[in-house]
Formats: C-alpha cells, sequence, structure tokens
C-alpha cells in the first residue's frame, strides 16, 4: 500500500523553509492507517514487549494502535503538567525548540520491557528524551517505532544502541 | 469488568480541591482498555459513522480506538498552532481555563457522519467546541462519547440536541 500517497507535504510549516509532513490524510483512511499500524509493528512481534510508550501527541495515536496490534498496554508520555501524579521529567531540544516530557514514577512495573512510539523521527531529541523516562521509571527499553523517518536530521545517532525502525524515511 | 477499579483518584489536581480521575492505570490495562473502547462504541455501533474526532490530547487515545473499533478514519482537533494546513478555529471555556481547538478546513466529507470522542465529558465546553467545527467543516456530529463524565459539572446541558454517551458517571 502507498502511505507515502496518504502523507501530505504543507510548505513552511512550522517556521518558513521546512516542508512538514502532515500525516492527517493517512489518519482519516482507516485501511491505510490499519496497514501503517501494522508495518510500525513489524521488527517487534516476535520478541517480548510489555506495554507500548506514546509521545504527547500525535505519538498518542500512533501509540495507541500499536499497543493494542501488540495486545498490551499504554502509557503516556506528557508535556509539564498534564500528568496529575508524580512524576520523572526530562529536558529535551528539538528541531524548533527546548522542551520536557513527563512519565508517571509508576507507570512501568520493574524491568517491563517498552517501545516508544511516535509519529516521526526527526533530530531524536524527543525519542531520546523518551527512552531515558521509560529507563527512569525502572523500564526497558525493547526499541523505537516511528511511521516516518527524516534522515537529513540524523535521529538515530541520539539513539545508537537501540533498535530502531521506521515505516518510511525522506 | 470493573473499570472503575481503573481510575485512580488523585487529589488537587489540577488545582486544590478538585479530585482528578486519572486514566492511565485503564490505560495500562490492555483488556479493560478494549473493554471500554467497546463500551463507548456500543450506541453507535448500529448507525452510520463515517469518521471519529478526537480531542488533543488524551481524546486522540480514545478517539482512535473508537475509529479503529468501527473500522472507520481519525480527525485530530487541536490546540492552536498543531495543524499544518489551514483550518477553521473555535474558542471555549473550561473548567479552569479559555482555550482554542482547530480542524483542518478539509477533514472531513461534506456531509460525513462525525462521531466525537474524548476521555471525559466536564463541563462540556470543549466537546461543543468539538461539534461545532465538525459543523463548520461540512460534517454531521452522529454523536459525542466519553469514557466518564462528571454529571455535577452538567456538560449535557452544553450538548443539548445531540446524542451523547459516556460510560461511567461520576
Amino acid at each position: 500500500m502507498d502511505l507515502d500517497a496518504r502523507i501530505r507535504v504543507v510548505p513552511d510549516f512550522p517556521v518558513p523553509g521546512i516542508p512538514f509532513r502532515d500525516v492527517t490524510p493517512l489518519l482519516a483512511d482507516p485501511e491505510a492507517l490499519a496497514f501503517a499500524t501494522r508495518q510500525m509493528v513489524r521488527p517487534f512481534g516476535s520478541e517480548p514487549v510489555d506495554l507500548v510508550a506514546g509521545i504527547d501527541a500525535r505519538g498518542f495515536i500512533f501509540g495507541t494502535l500499536v499497543a493494542r496490534e501488540l495486545g498490551v498496554g499504554f502509557v503516556p508520555l506528557r508535556k509539564p503538567g498534564k500528568l496529575p501524579y508524580q512524576t520523572f521529567s526530562e529536558a529535551y531540544v528539538t528541531e524548533y525548540s527546548t522542551d520536557t516530557l513527563a512519565i508517571h514514577v509508576d507507570a512501568v512495573p520493574e524491568a517491563a520491557r517498552v517501545l516508544v512510539a511516535d509519529d516521526v523521527l526527526a533530530t531524536g531529541g524527543t525519542a531520546a528524551a523518551a527512552c531515558a523516562l521509560v529507563e527512569r521509571a525502572g523500564g526497558v527499553v525493547a526499541g523505537c517505532t516511528f511511521l516516518l523517518e527524516l534522515t537529513a536530521l540524523s535521529g538515530r545517532a541520539k539513539l545508537a544502541g537501540r533498535q530502531v525502525h521506521a515505516v518510511l524515511a525522506y
């Protein structure tokens, strides 16, 4: 299935000169979304995954679907001030800003294997922070899965030593 | 299944005096989450639904699952500045703040029947804005579905005339 045909390029977003990959046409197509989910899960289907952690906010969409596909629970990694219980937090730098991500301190059972999911791997800063949070909460990072990867930004360098999978590369 | 046992009350969040209903234990339990999804869909399974619209950010989790359960596509309703293409937007008042929600102008085919999904129905301000956006984009609101409803806040009053369903009521 041609997933690329369901990703729209919006020029100059969020800043001039950036061609933004808009996944909303893919989300609106249930067959394509189910196919994309199976592709995101593919390398991780044969090894133990206990939980999927999705990154606020588009990672909630893909992470939820990946968790359901694997038959495991879902852990939200959220922007500051959104999780009600005690949290660990990690600051990180993205393509456009400095930001912080948080996890509930009791979100991950000791040594649980957690797959980190998001829509896009860009600089890798967000995903690296997500992995650090999973480990601070007591989990083991089973890998990272993305719908698409912006290879020019070398995000995999920040995830060295981890199993990283992206369905599409630009 | 006892969904209520998987919702944790966190006192004084986001402000003193508010007992926050934390759904993260439910999200971590795949059987309970699948059961909750089926309950959210139940009244809408026999009538036509073409798309599910989920509200940023926890509504992305439940909305995605509801869309998958119904076999239809998903439309994200987002906070300002997050959707890359042209948008319609609606300001609204919540229990704690004034906020704005946006939809892509081309997110909904003409006369498509759209089910609005979110985790919590509180004052109804967010859900009413979501319904208004679906209609501005050319859709018909098939109904609104929530995991839980805070009945003391009378959110259904802002959704008068619409089919409103919540799995749990507090």
